[in-house]
């Protein structure tokens, strides 16, 4: 069962890829890993975007950049980690989910730019969702919430300030 | 059955949102939405974007513009649709969707911007995807593969030019 989940976002460009970037932060967190990692150059306006979020809505995972994306897959699969990187021309999620759900850790790559060919080769397993090109973000979502079938919609955030109650219209928000 | 899905997306404003409403049409393509329309400013390089992917990748979503949220939204209600707006606010996504499953068609309203009150008062189910801040594009994509359970993540898409043959390292892709 997976425990660990480590997102490594594969190239950043601080303002042009700005908006792009920070959901795939926020789509980590909110879909239970416990860290994003960005290779790219050092963006601080991401950094408070995450760091805020977490102050506000309750403790996920935080973002840090790196320059060698090389160097950060060597380092996980080190430490045992099974690498997923999820590119539409790597083998449908609906038939590889079953056998990556089984290890504990898991470092997820996803692409923005142009991933070279080593990233393929690195990978333990390369996952299509969908054979269509769409987007990174929603690709990272469907395959957080098929790989821990639907449990982390559930998450509790531990010190939140503020949370919502669901309701059918409307809004409802708890401030602490 | 769901049998007719439409995306209506809320805002969108030229260059600046570029990048995200274009993730939005091609994720609701690829998740096998019917037609996507945008509320704003028409944007050519949207809809090129899309028409290059349709007529490249086969066929599947297109893309229309329009001004009013408030009239679109009255246009498929009259023709019998349902309508899911998704919020962070609203209903956990896995305690509806088996309800929401059994209509033929349905209208999925996503936000950008700050949604007005009426849309939420206009909608009959507002659903949420976790109960954090994260992403309308993820949300779409999440939902729209439990709606479907997964069904769309094997559509195949008419007169496509090119297409993916799944691999477990690098590349594969047919032309014709």
């Amino acid at each position: 069962m997976v425990k660990e989940i480590i997102v490594l976002r594969y190239g950043h460009r601080p303002v042009r890829d700005y908006r792009v970037t920070s959901h795939c932060c926020l789509v980590a967190r909110a879909f239970g890993a416990d860290k994003v990692e960005v290779i790219g150059e050092k963006d601080e306006s991401i950094e408070n975007t995450v760091n805020t979020m977490n102050k506000q809505w309750g403790k996920g995972a935080g973002v840090e950049f790196f320059d060698s994306w090389r160097k950060r897959i060597t380092h996980y699969k080190k430490k045992g980690f099974t690498s997923v990187h999820l590119t539409m021309y790597g083998l449908p999620v609906q038939e590889t989910e079953q056998a990556i759900r089984k290890f504990n850790k898991l470092l997820v790559i996803i692409g923005s730019q142009k991933v070279e060919k080593e990233v393929y080769e690195m990978a333990d397993y390369n996952v299509s969702v969908t054979l269509q090109p769409h987007s990174e973000i929603a690709a990272m979502a469907v395959f957080l919430d098929r790989l821990q079938e639907g449990k982390e919609l559930a998450k509790k955030f531990g010190g939140a300030k503020i949370s919502i109650e669901p309701v059918a219209k409307g809004k409802k928000v708890n401030k602490k």
